[in-house]
């Protein structure tokens, strides 16, 4: 059987940039800016709860980066480094190569190298902690308390497929194999818009990342900022694969679907342009789906002037 | 049942100084000290393999964050602040609320405040993750790589006592309530010697913390800093509970046994006054126990010049 020293240098001792120190040694050592804080997020996946057993591993590595660096992204921070912990109830040498492919690909991307961890064998199932790094000017960072009524509220990318992709896997949908095709990227394979969330701490007020449903994530920047918002719901970017599915299933796919990993910001009215400008330079598409109010209501308008129904909760992680 | 956030409001939502921006938020913001890089450490603790189950929950919060914070110390960094994943099959607030007392006594007594976490459902077990910040000069930063041929090793606290608690509850050794009572705490309760680590960075050459052995972990920093060591057994600290146990148990537990968490170190022989002042301030034990050589191999010395045998290997994460 492998070391867990064997396991670490086998598939997780890429190289790693020369100013991060002590990376295998007791702590690595991440250089932070002069002005910049670091800003940190972790999150635990767990096998039959966050992911399917027998889920493509390179799909799995990709997503438990990309969901952390999705947290970086809502406070617009630039991505530093990265540790992974991981528990494995055996050592499958395909299983664990494909992993680290998918997971350094996203790191690569994303410039966040991965400088530490831990491996360990698991009672039962796969069981994965990243935490993932960055810095950020506390003055610029994306609060979900700043938004201000008056606001745009924007969303990056679409809606709803993520969603759509769940419930044909969970069988809660009748399987549709070419709608699957269609939406089974954006479940597993979220590329949250790192670049685009850096150029605009500074120009957007709040933002926070769409993980548990829009609905329920723009709670929560009401929740901080006390304030209301009006969505328009004509306005929201649908994924192109809804289209011709049910409105009810459209609707709560678009307004409760979780694992978007898209970004939802507010920012003045007078910024539209700028945002639109960055948006393009970044190659992002971002759509204005409403606006911040004084009360503290969220209401959804159709064009007609027609109110929509709100589905309650979101993903109840103890539900 | 409970949502992740009613979980989080009652059991890890306690102050956190305000220096700390974000908590809550996507992430959590953390000061860095101009000339300071920020040094990292993460651990995954898996129920019935780090841990029993039905072990008391304070005493697993408080040794979840101090395995962690041992890392801070082998690299004589200063905690800032910590994170915590929680993966729980069921909600149990009273477990909850002594979990978080034990996590949260050793967080204020390290001034490492949680500044983040995820909670959520385990499909079986209870599975922990923490990660937690400090910050060091790096020039000062003690590395495994630092060791100089003629270097004294230092070891802190005393050596033996986890491993003897640990195969007294595996039943590896015949039960021995008194013996279980003295020996216990080392193994369920380990206080890493945290304010002595800060004051040995650039004082101190190279250092480690002994989690899977003195001998396996001496040894990484042997590999590390390319030369040998000398260790005089008759000077190993073996913790006073070990007394009237065979010798060839003794000697394992000493030499082979994990889970010690004190700080093995070298240091110039001109030091050695500076060592000891520091640790009488910092109201440690510190004792030498060997030098550093040129050569690469280990030798374990008894005062008759006979070699003891060195146990191979040490914890084998997989094996």
């Amino acid at each position: 059987m492998a070391h867990e020293f064997d396991l670490i240098a086998r598939h997780f001792s890429r190289p790693v940039p020369a100013r991060f120190l002590g990376v295998g040694d007791d702590c690595a050592l991440l250089p932070v800016d002069a002005g910049r804080q670091m800003a940190v997020s972790t999150d635990l996946l767990i096998e039959g709860r966050h992911f399917f057993a027998g889920v493509d591993p390179g799909a799995l590595g990709h997503k438990a980066l990309a969901v952390n660096l999705s947290d970086l992204a809502a406070m617009g921070a630039q991505p530093l480094a990265c540790v992974l912990g991981l528990a494995l109830p055996a050592v499958d040498h395909d299983w664990l190569g494909a992993f680290a492919d998918g997971f350094y690909a996203m790191a690569d991307r994303a410039s966040c190298p991965l400088v530490g961890g831990d491996t360990t064998r698991s009672v039962s199932g796969i069981t994965l902690s990243v935490t993932v790094f960055g810095q950020v000017d506390p003055v610029r960072a994306l609060r979900r308390s700043a938004a201000q009524a008056g606001d745009d509220i924007w969303i990056t990318g679409s809606l709803g497929s993520a969603d759509i992709a769940l419930k044909l896997l969970q069988q809660a949908l009748p399987f549709d194999a070419s709608l699957l095709a269609a939406t089974r990227d954006a479940l597993e394979r979220p590329e949250p818009p790192l670049f685009f969330a850096q150029d605009l701490a500074g120009v957007a007020h709040a933002a926070l990342d769409i993980s548990d449903g829009l609905l329920q994530d723009l709670g929560h920047i009401l929740a901080a900022s006390h304030c209301g918002a009006e969505l328009d719901y004509d306005s929201l970017p649908v994924h192109q694969a809804l289209r011709g599915l049910p409105a009810a299933v459209q609707e709560a796919a678009v307004l409760g679907g979780g694992d978007v990993y898209e970004l939802c910001f507010t920012a003045a009215a007078d910024r539209r342009e700028t945002v639109l400008a960055l948006a393009r330079r970044a190659g992002v598409r971002a759509t204005r789906i409403g606006r911040i109010t004084q009360g503290g209501d969220m209401i959804v308008r159709r064009a007609d002037g027609g109110v929509v129904a709100v589905p309650s909760g979101g993903f109840d992680h103890f539900g």
